[in-house]
């Protein structure tokens, strides 16, 4: 099964948006064993659409296209590929109708060209989650078939999750039911989780029913995908839930949360059920950690707050760090104390380090030390992590979280990670 | 002049990276007025890069191809390049001698297949700029002409801006010396920007030695760039000094840069240049502020540091704001002076507000106060911004600097955004 992705949008080209779905629809394809070799971005042109979708359906076996499905006259991709498809387009009632529910229960008014959203091409069906106003469509041509999907983020990646995937893996001849389900992890390389599992997938390619996948992912963490087929959709979820607690016997120490749990949430989440609050001292993150713990909505029934201790007096005056050198385990494990006192909070956590581009207090760029203050212990962990200023300070961001997600659940917070030089 | 853009990259199509190097090279077209209707992205996979740099040149002028110049053996454009021009790849000595060099003077080992980058296709330039070890390549095509850039953005931006952009200019026919500057402007709408230049745009058009163009980019505020073509180099120079003096009396107020620099960049370099140092207190941009500033090196002999007053009890307590609502400028100011006083710093600023995704203190999403203390002078902005809960809290933090900005510089701080309910 060979798939390729086409999104469609004049801002894209432009550069006035990153192309961002291309990456995520990317790595959903990957991780669920569809080939994609073509990602193509076009504006909302006719012709090229036309010739576009008619190459990439030449190529491969299944195409999706993201974009143009809005209201306005910019918005052609139902045009194009009912023209593709050579039917005509016919409204389709149930649809308009909640289309002219939506606006109603808003209390909006409703211009007459939201309805061309409820035209579909004959011999298309429509995808039943439809968070936005336009529906995404399946359409077959022959033995192949396009999806069109909204370009919105959300709305695209909601329909590609429930009803795209599936129906794409039926396709390749996979018709069993599908399900799978993401292990985010952190502090382990892929090619370390890859040597722990290498028994478990042996053992899964003997017996067919499951497969395991890798994502490095950046500052979301290592993906690691487990995706069962069986009969039934009953089956299928046993099969999953055993799969993965086998899986977790294996690397769980690793794993921080699942699907789209991020670490920040999950930092977040176990403190409030313990009914902690929490309070961070950074240094070389600079804020980072602050930024991404309160882009939770929600984040501020946990957090307290937090100082950026960027100069040295800031350290000692404000978080009462002992004077002299403040690269240290010593002084990251008072910065964490210190925050907790000052701001009055359950629990503190710190940040000091050498991000770079030079060396700093004769240590190397890439060393950060954490330091996490909770129930009256006051403790650190030293990193030495890869790559140029930015990764470094993200990198820094979710090891000092997963040092207290490690903590809080009473588990051995040092990792190979904290241990590489 | 109608170019293609090609990213190759197996990590691009997995969804390992995300594609930024497309939405830059498109927006640097549109800026030099080059169409651009694909982006292709495809594997380094040999038979597939043939076939989409053969079919991008039959539809395009120009094809600019970036990635795979590398030294391994997976790094096959020069190769399929060559292959498409119908030539061979002849090693340059001179190129060899200078990957030599670098690798001896760092004292490094050098292994042979790095002297692969040297090989070039019969008939096609090396683009002069080498930041790495791969030069890019200029190779012509009958009258059309294929770009190789590496796909590693730095090196790629730097060899686009150099020389790239202006050849693509010179093949469409501006045989003159072009030179362009990118105004970076905060503070003002697109099309409120363009109704202020209408007339000095319509007497360019009229004169025809200069364009200019918008190009809206979030976070990195609204870009506006001039572009003046002569027939010398201190001639366009000349001019596009004039038409930036011109542009700048109408929208100077606006301006915070010029091409690279970033609005945290030129506040550090303001208040370095005044011997000032700063303090952050941030509620809704939780630490956004801080982060933006410490990623930039060097920012350390300016910041002394901030804080994050989530909670009001932080805001009450450490930064000696009065009890009662913390939306208010008043709380602005008083953040303000409370971090300025507590850190030890010349000038404080501050953010309260309502990022969403529900309402505050009555407030509507989107309010942001914006507290600013310098000099014995404490005062306030009051924003109403646009967008989600990510949005608003970007444009707050720019928001932020652009006010202190104005300030150290002694204009008055008032935006039509600001103004903006």
């Amino acid at each position: 099964m060979r798939c390729e992705f086409i999104a469609i949008g004049t801002e894209l080209l432009l550069g006035q948006i990153v192309n961002s779905n291309a990456a995520w629809i990317g790595e959903q394809l990957a991780l669920a064993g569809i080939d994609c070799h073509y990602h193509i971005t076009i504006g909302d042109n006719r012709q090229r659409m036309h010739d576009t979708i008619r190459g990439a359906l030449g190529r491969a076996d299944a195409v999706i296209v993201s974009g143009g499905l809005g209201p306005t006259q910019d918005d052609i991709t139902r045009e194009v590929i009912a023209d593709v498809m050579g039917v005509a387009l016919v409204r389709d009632e149930e649809i308009a109708g909640r289309i002219r529910h939506r606006f109603e229960s808003r209390g909006r008014f409703m211009s007459e060209n939201n309805l061309r959203q409820a035209d579909i091409p004959v011999g298309a069906s429509a995808i039943p989650q439809m968070p936005g106003t336009a529906p995404g469509l399946i359409c077959p041509v022959g033995d192949k078939v396009i999806y069109a999907v909204p370009g919105v983020p959300f709305e695209m990646r909601m329909m590609l999750s429930e009803s795209v995937l599936a129906d794409l893996q039926r396709r390749a001849g996979m018709t069993a039911v599908i399900r799978s389900r993401v292990l985010r992890t952190w502090g382990q390389t892929e090619s370390g989780l890859d040597e722990m599992l290498t028994e478990r997938m042996a053992h899964l390619d003997q017996a067919g029913h499951a497969t395991i996948a890798f994502q490095a992912s950046g500052i979301e963490g290592l993906k690691v995908r487990i995706t069962v087929k069986e009969r039934t959709g009953d089956e299928a979820a046993r099969v999953l839930a055993a799969e993965e607690e086998a899986v977790r016997a294996i690397i769980g120490r690793y794993v921080f949360g699942t699907d789209d749990e991020t670490m920040e949430s999950v930092v977040l989440d176990l403190l409030r059920e313990r009914g902690l609050t929490l309070a961070v001292a950074e240094s070389v993150t600079g804020g980072m950690v602050a930024a991404r713990l309160t882009s939770v909505p929600g984040a501020s029934d946990v957090l307290r707050g937090g100082v950026v201790s960027y100069a040295s007096e800031v350290k000692f005056d404000l978080l009462g760090v002992p004077e002299g050198p403040v690269v240290t385990p010593d002084a990251a494990r008072a910065m964490a104390e210190g925050v907790r006192r000052q701001l009055g909070a359950d629990v503190g956590i710190s940040t000091t380090g050498v991000a770079g581009p030079t060396e700093q207090e004769g240590q190397q760029v890439g060393t950060v030390h954490l330091g996490l203050a909770l129930g009256g212990r006051i403790e650190f962990q030293t990193t030495h992590l890869p790559g140029d200023r930015t990764r470094v300070r993200e990198y820094g961001v979710i090891s000092l979280l997963n040092f207290l997600r490690l903590r809080l659940l009473g588990q051995d917070p040092r990792t190979p990670f904290a241990g590489r030089r």
